[in-house]
């Protein structure tokens, strides 16, 4: 959970300036596409546009050339699959023998890492010219990673479909990209990895980081502790089978499981099957509830790693990536501090403090991955000077931390900066850098930095909100740890970010479509138009703040107003800019006048639909005060532009008054928050600003009015 | 496929005309609920309004009294789980023991049939009062149907949610209520089974009809016979442990599961693996096209029996439900004509053609079905007189037919009427009758009739459609199956259904939200307004006119417009009776004129954007014929409205060109057609009868306008 330094972190991101289109080497013709219509992501590190196109037809066809194995094979058949979904042809199920027949020529080397690892070579290039395109890659891996960029060339217009002639050379950045998956907190079905594991294929990602125990459950069989989910998982776990079926699903998209066995802290649901390897006597129930619990393992008893060296023993042989996760984080020692034998031990063995003890446990618990051929990793917290070399620090706390750590010649991972459950927008997650522009390693050093990895923890999703809580954000992320770090800039990503979107529902994912299925149970009616024009311009609240203001259990529903909301509100974003260049217009105010006008009408209309809506569904009653503060927004909102319209200053009391209500409408209510109040208050204070703007320059004054909008107090990732 | 004589049927079906209200015995207070505020579907056998409701809030409680179990138990954790779903409620999760405490008290006499079968009791009592609600039930199956029964009775309204009053007594009509699911033509993953028959048991549905085998893929599982599958079903098929995933699945919602193996035609993929079985050399293919092909099983070797002995033997042992289904439809025995060995063992065993044949195959599998302990169930064909009388014949012919079976004292079940695939509307289905109030049966004869099936034939869906092929649909059928013979009010059928339609995506199904998902998939865009207008008054063709219309193969993307637009268009059915009460409101045309106007004006402008639409989308390319008769129709209808809103006659030279329009927009393209077209040609025929509307009176010149608009020629199911 990992919070403390995450905000910080945020506010000193380096925005870095330069543009997308530096990277497209252009042959300037009359007809060659444009980079604004490439719609990679993550954009490729080389590309050069040529003249002409591919036609893509219903005689599409596909040859293989070198190696080509199964996973090659059901690779290209998914890839088929998914452009005859986009293009309605019908097209050749079977793979043709005539290279010089075939639309597309897939030229492969070999077969890759037999256990997908860091040392994978995801290379490839991808030309495209009139005739043919033709598709090379050392590896497997770096064709399945091309095939995903050649189904995102795909264009189409009056003429029909086709790809836009190109030459692509592409590799990723960093070998390690990943997805964390907190399974624990909240069970997720089979069909749920699965499909983010398609979607991972799509964005290049090559890492499922597989949280697998927590205090709130224990999610995987164990053959030698079957009690572990017998007692601990409330029946909801993946049988060895099924993780199994997992891994090699994953491996047929080149991507790695890594496990976590979250250890000494974060192990109720352990200690609720056997309590005799807690710290204190128990016994232990499965814990409901969210945040930081006392239970920890024993590591003063041998008995302890007796039973590790068993587990992790047959979950070694279970999962074959190189690494093993053992968490090691947010063990506050409080149990341990209790329990005079433990306090005993450590003044035997002249162990300082719980850290020393805890140093203490992963030495011993190093030993026992190392019999079993497992590299250890864990968060920051196990970093220790007795830490071998091979083991990875996955970092919550920042790059400066990470750096400290590849200084000392550790292996290293980020994940400060892409905790997606915390519902920052992508754009906050694709400022965060491994490896800063502004970094203080050395390029020997900075190899070190091994990539980066998302965190979808598990408190606030189910399987009808996973999707939505990791997609399309995540993608933003995967672009980061694979492309060069100069793709930086923010409004591309956007752009680019809500075509790969619409492309990831083919895979399955419900991130878009369960937002309308949950708009209409909760108004119980078919007819949610003003609660969806609500629901589009409110968000969850930041970080961890959703617990505190709507306390709930692991048994509630994640079914309310806060879980159909969504991060990254792109309706309030366009608005907000919207809102810009109204203002920049000054001293007409006629640029967008009239769409902005039509939105507040929109927001007035919803306000007050939604009351007798809210009257006749129960379930949505905290909705109520939400209504309330749409329609002071809608009103405050017209009633500046009016003034704008006409030139007429309004007086000081109602400038003040609206700021007011626009105030009490920036608190949180429900644990969700609007995201278009900043951009009304600048309407406001532009009105009132209005005699200034008679007395200096319609930029002066604009400058003046943005200042004058951002007061400190507002919310700092709006 | 048993297509014959469904339509003539259809046509022939009796409409019943006795409303819904009459069922409810009413105790008239004055905040007691009205039958119209009842969300039943199927309707209860017997139901008391009382005076009171019972608030359901997060001290809502369940107590379980006398017999309970693991599958009980499973069924109140899920009800539970739905109704805090829906009310954002946290709800205690374990049971409490104390009864009188409880809200609600489930009392069950018994666990019911250990493998749920025909003589299953599903009645069971609910009564609702101020304090607390009672379900009492002689077995756990029915306390789950009861359950269903709970979940539907929830409302709520500004003092929160609530059940009213109420007291319930139910049994089923008939007991074997199915639905056909073909996994065969396409394959259908574990999860879409799973969460249909989640949907069956909310309806109360209880037979899941496995059509397991085709010509177009083999998919179970044979451990005797693994070429079966390595061949003949591209690796799409349910491993034996799949299936017994599915049947405990289904058990535990009171559901029999009961697989179809269809021979001795319908084979060919059977015959990929082993041509040996085969009237014909060989070697076969699996067949990728859609329609009856000739491929059979010879039925003059031994060696088939052999065969079927061994293969029958280990899905007996594999499938506990009482009846195995062998299909035994459509073979046309081409492949028996012609080949001179089958045609000497008829000559020297004296069978006289293939119907013979047949008969004497079926006597053959018939044996080996007894050997081991199964029961066998067959299409019509299988009617011969040496079929034993436990047999169950599943009729695709009708009732009649089925009739003539039960009299000569065979069991049947009914799907004619119910072939979802043909895509009629639900009021169709609702209208077929197991056992019509015209029937000649007596009632010992009437026993024989078990029930009936609806049947998902599979050549046009996919796990993307399927769901909004079966649902909303199949649960008028359900209704049909279950509730008392005079439940036959089609309109308000319709307003419970779009109630339940809503519940059913709790389940998981995604047949409302997948069509959102498709248009956005073929616009290339998130902006799909206007090709939402459009799809929402368009229909696939009926029958098996696509196939005609729009050929495509097994291997074809069923991602087009005519796979994203559904049956049953609710928009077209509230357009259609708009329209009618517009012009009976003669000769004012006054009500409902501007509701008529805004949607004929949002069909103008979804025309309008259509095109530029269709060109940056070639997926779409089809629809342009259609986007070009959504702006004919349109046209029409606002200049009929216009001459009715003037009182001004048209001439007839405008008469005729419009009805040209219309008739060219009544033909289908794309295997679309519009169902809007008759209303606006009564508009326009409406119209032109205007000199008429003064010589005779408001009603008499309505009905005549009817009468001239429903010309013989339009298709028969609008």
């Amino acid at each position: 959970m990992k919070t403390a330094k995450y905000v910080n972190f945020l506010l000193a991101a380096i925005v870095m300036a330069s543009s997308i289109s530096t990277l497209y080497a252009q042959t300037p013709t009359a007809n060659a596409i444009t980079p604004a219509q490439l719609n990679f992501m993550p954009v490729p590190a080389s590309v050069q546009i040529q003249t002409g196109r591919l036609p893509i037809t219903g005689s599409f066809s596909v040859a293989v050339k070198n190696y080509a194995d199964d996973r090659l094979r059901a690779g290209i058949a998914r890839m088929l699959k998914r452009l005859a979904g986009r293009t309605v042809l019908t097209l050749p199920a079977d793979l043709v023998t005539d290279e010089g027949a075939a639309t597309l020529v897939v030229q492969c080397g070999r077969a890759g890492e037999i256990i997908p690892s860091l040392n994978e070579n995801e290379s490839y290039t991808l030309e495209v010219n009139d005739k043919h395109a033709r598709l090379t890659a050392p590896t497997v891996v770096g064709a399945l990673r091309a095939l995903e960029t050649f189904l995102q060339l795909l264009q189409g217009d009056r003429d029909g479909f086709y790809l836009p002639a190109i030459k692509i050379q592409d590799q990723p950045r960093f070998p390690w990209r990943g997805l964390l998956i907190d399974v624990a907190r909240h069970y997720e079905p089979m069909e749920v990895l699965k499909r983010n594991l398609d979607a991972m294929a799509a964005v290049k990602l090559n890492v499922f980081h597989w949280h697998l125990s927590e205090d709130q459950g224990f999610r995987v069989e164990s053959k030698k502790f079957p009690k572990l989910t017998m007692l601990g998982s409330d029946g909801l776990f993946y049988t060895q089978d099924q993780v199994r079926e997992i891994i090699a699903y994953a491996r047929d998209r080149g991507i790695r499981v890594m496990p976590e066995f979250d250890i000494p802290g974060h192990s109720t649901s352990w200690l609720v099957a056997y309590p005799e390897l807690g710290s204190a006597p128990g016994p232990y129930k499965i814990e409901r509830g969210a945040g930081i619990f006392e239970p920890a393992l024993d590591p003063t008893r041998e008995q302890t790693y007796k039973f590790l060296d068993t587990f992790l023993g047959e979950m070694a042989a279970l999962f074959p990536d190189e690494y093993m996760h053992i968490g090691g984080d947010e063990n506050e020692g409080k149990q341990w501090d209790r329990n005079p034998q433990i306090q005993a031990f450590m003044k035997e063995k002249g162990i300082k403090d719980n850290h020393g003890l805890q140093a203490y446990f992963n030495q011993r618990v190093l030993k026992i991955l190392q019999k079993h051929h497992k590299k250890m990793i864990g968060w920051d917290e196990i970093l220790h000077p007795d830490l071998p070399k091979d083991a990875v620090i996955q970092s919550w706390r920042g790059p400066a931390s990470l750096a400290e750590a590849a200084k000392e010649g550790y292996n290293g991972i980020l994940s400060a900066g892409y905790y997606i459950d915390l519902v920052f927008p992508a754009a906050e997650h694709y400022r965060a850098d491994p490896i800063p522009l502004n970094t203080s390693l050395t390029a020997e050093q900075a190899k070190h930095i091994l990539g980066g990895e998302a965190t979808m923890w598990g408190e606030w999703v189910s399987p009808e909100t996973i999707d939505s809580r990791i997609w399309p954000r995540t993608a933003a992320i995967a672009e980061r740890l694979w492309s060069p770090r100069n793709v930086t800039d923010v409004e591309d990503m956007y752009r680019r970010l809500s075509i790969i979107n619409r492309q990831l529902e083919e895979l399955g994912l419900t991130h878009e479509k369960n937002y309308g299925m949950m708009l209409r149970r909760l108004a119980a009616s078919d007819d949610t138009a003003p609660l969806r024009t609500l629901a589009s311009i409110i968000e969850p609240v930041k970080e961890y703040r959703r617990y505190q203001q709507r306390p709930q259990t692991m048994l509630s529903p994640l079914t309310g107003l806060v879980d159909a909301a969504r991060p990254d509100s792109e309706t309030a974003r366009r608005f907000n800019s919207t809102v810009d260049a109204f203002l920049a217009d000054a001293p007409r105010f006629a640029l967008y006048r009239s769409e902005l006008e039509g939105i507040l009408e929109e927001w007035r209309n919803a306000s007050r639909r939604l009351g007798p809506m809210i009257d006749k569904s129960p379930a949505l009653q905290e909705a109520r005060p939400l209504a309330n503060d749409l329609s002071a927004i809608a009103e405050a909102g017209f009633e500046a532009m009016s003034y704008l319209s006409s030139g007429d200053a309004p007086t000081t009391d109602w400038r003040q008054a609206q700021l007011a209500k626009l105030d009490e409408a920036t608190k949180p209510k429900a644990a969700l928050e609007f995201v278009v109040v900043n951009s009304v208050r600048k309407l406001v204070i532009a009105a009132g600003e209005l005699p200034q703007l008679r007395l200096m320059t319609a930029v002066e004054w604009n400058k003046r009015v943005m200042t004058l909008a951002n007061p400190p107090a507002a919310p700092a990732m709006q």
